[in-house]
């Protein structure tokens, strides 16, 4: 990108015309950047009555553990992505068993849509984006080396969701 | 805007390095722009036993009858969204009782999350994006003149649960 001027892109924060909100612009070309928050899919997954979590290999919160989650991408419904993130980051394939909650992050413009999983295998593959993945029994979960709140949550909400028999899914804790 | 360079913004088609998708990137400047898929939403909105529904004023399918929904914005949570929705279309403030139903449109890389909700009152005042608002007793509701398939299941879902005592969330339709 050498022979390009200086990258300003849609830098310029400004109310388009016909519109209520500001949106970023770009100074140079005029395009508008309409930024909405993102959807991200992931999953609790179990083989027998133990957890599996990756550590993150990647920035935030690398070398800490969280759920094999991502992204949704384009033109993708919210379980196929779950079974990517799961086969991206362990390299395991999953059967989905039902939603487990929808999580508000409106602080960082994301709404997290976590799927209860079986696995099919015990066999862990971790990807280029994990350390490691492993299998937790209960007593075993690192809560202190967790990612990210949402992801004790999860593991909280499945727990509650075993114990009591009641999959209704769950919504952030008050 | 006519002091400007005719605007590309985003427009070539490439992998940008690192990543493993195409992305689309201005060849001006070189700012890529991400695409994800974006949240839809919205709510079932019942006075006593009558639904709402508001009669589009804007493409697509302007003259169609649908729910209050729409795109939630950055740093709102669903919740806040479809009350904004229901205010901004119908002149409604709501009460949300749950989630009725989590929808994946990958065609066109939308989620919808739609909540079941109560008004305050039967008074309706709609928006500028609506041609009029009006509660709809169950046969009443004017299914060929709806705007989207996902209205339709979300009646439907929302009888259901009525029906059924059941207020699990539903997913599309099989």
């Amino acid at each position: 990108m050498s022979d390009r001027p200086t990258a300003r892109g849609p830098s310029l924060l400004t109310i388009p015309d016909g519109d209520n909100r500001e949106r970023k612009v770009c100074p140079d070309c005029g395009f508008i950047a309409y930024e909405n928050p993102k959807i991200v899919v992931g999953s609790v997954c179990c083989w027998e009555e133990r957890i599996l979590l990756c550590r993150r290999a990647i920035d935030p919160r690398s070398g800490y553990w969280t759920l094999p989650a991502g992204y949704l991408e384009l033109n993708e419904s919210s379980r196929a992505g779950a079974e990517r993130e799961a086969l991206e980051e362990a390299g395991v394939r999953i059967a989905i068993e039902g939603l487990l909650a929808v999580y508000d992050i409106p602080r960082l413009s994301q709404v997290q849509l976590i799927f209860r999983a079986r696995l099919h295998g015990p066999t862990l593959a971790p990807g280029p984006e994990s350390l490691e993945a492993r299998l937790f029994a209960w007593d075993e979960i690192p809560w202190r080396d967790l990612a990210f709140p949402s992801v004790a949550w999860a593991l909280n909400h499945h727990r509650d969701v075993i114990m009591s028999g009641d999959p209704t899914p769950r919504r952030n804790p008050d």
